[in-house]
């Protein structure tokens, strides 16, 4: 939709990867609708992951027990987070959308993305107790989980060997993502690209474009536990 | 058990931390059995999360479109993996159980532990289709996740405002470790330990000294779906 804004935290080190394929049909595609889109292409920026003292510029609220998150929520109020996390979470705060693009890495997202949660959605910013789930702070904003997996979608089917793929959704969309307060669309999953055809690779970028096109009419899903376990 | 070796894999940067007491508190009362010891401490370490090319020493498998799964299996059947991950690797394959002490962040591990599960568990070393699940390369070690909870028991219970804890354990307990073959012994949780008094903090030191006097003797549990989503 022209004048909405879309932020896609990207995280794959080969651009040119499926992955790195597919952010960029998301990127062509959404400025072709008018849409104003930035990356974070967390490998290239090589993105800290770790969560230190280091985020916190100056003095500490209590320097004889270091805990992480008084200091970031502390820090956030006085506005001492260090540059890089303030950077992410202005983009956070200027996106309609939030796309998140990366290969599955044991069941969750790589490492360097979990990163970007742990220091850019900082208490204060994102949520603050009472203001969680659908009263999060980054509420009226949407979010979607597009990713490539290693294993086939028959081996993540109910009762296949690794069970059904909506079991390992529930800690990335609703114990983060619901948690602020951002609906939740239908994830986009790419399933075994590395053992598919050159023609079948292909048709997964087709179809991305193709979803997109039409992204602003869908209905985000019902974040409960049915959606997930039913 | 006397003889047995145990890897203490922990996250937290404060070591007066109630994760820091609880790390100690496992290395004495497991080295009072008679069991060695050994504690990886990730952000003493400063142990790097990111998954990249760095990871392998000298030339590439592919060097024209970097795969990080395939180079990594490559690297490690040529023993070509950077050292700090075949250090940790080599503490996994002497360890009889693999104990991971942190804080939960956003329903799962901090980026630096889930860093260490992407980089340290490669493929050829931990697993290699069709070695993985039952018959996975790190079968007869057991593990066990022990960690500390920002909100309590009520709110991590069914129905409860987070809803059950046992559907954000499944990434890590099926995902990861049930995936390699090691097999899961029941979740140690502290719940809330920044809510509750000095003396409930104690008393949950006391509980963890408890429990592993005799955790040889417990069984692991069926880490089925029946037993994350009954």
């Amino acid at each position: 939709l022209p004048g909405r804004k879309v932020l896609i935290v990207y995280a794959h080190q080969e651009p040119k990867s499926l992955n790195g394929s597919l952010k960029t049909v998301a990127v062509e595609e959404l400025r072709k609708q008018g849409c104003s889109v930035t990356v974070s292409d967390l490998y290239a920026m090589q993105f800290e992951p770790r969560a230190t003292r280091n985020d916190i510029v100056g003095c500490l609220h209590n320097s004889e027990e270091f805990n992480y998150g008084v200091e970031t929520w502390e820090a956030y109020k006085r506005g001492d987070l260090s540059s890089d996390v303030i950077e992410e979470q202005k983009k956070v705060q200027e996106a309609d959308l939030l796309i998140f693009q990366f290969p599955l890495y044991w069941f969750s997202m790589p490492a360097i993305m979990k990163g970007w949660m742990d220091r850019v959605l900082v208490q204060g910013f994102a949520h603050e107790y009472p203001n969680c789930y659908d009263s999060g702070l980054l509420k009226n904003k949407l979010s979607l989980f597009s990713f490539t997996t290693g294993s086939s979608r028959e081996m993540y089917a109910k009762g296949g060997i690794n069970d059904d793929i909506r079991y390992l959704l529930w800690p990335m969309q609703h114990g983060i993502m619901h948690f602020c307060g951002v609906k939740v669309l239908a994830p986009h999953i790419c399933f075994a690209p590395e053992y598919v055809s050159e023609e079948e690779r292909k048709e997964m970028l087709i179809a991305w474009a193709r979803r997109l096109k039409t992204l602003w009419q869908e209905e985000p899903i019902d974040c409960s536990p049915e959606w997930y376990f039913k």
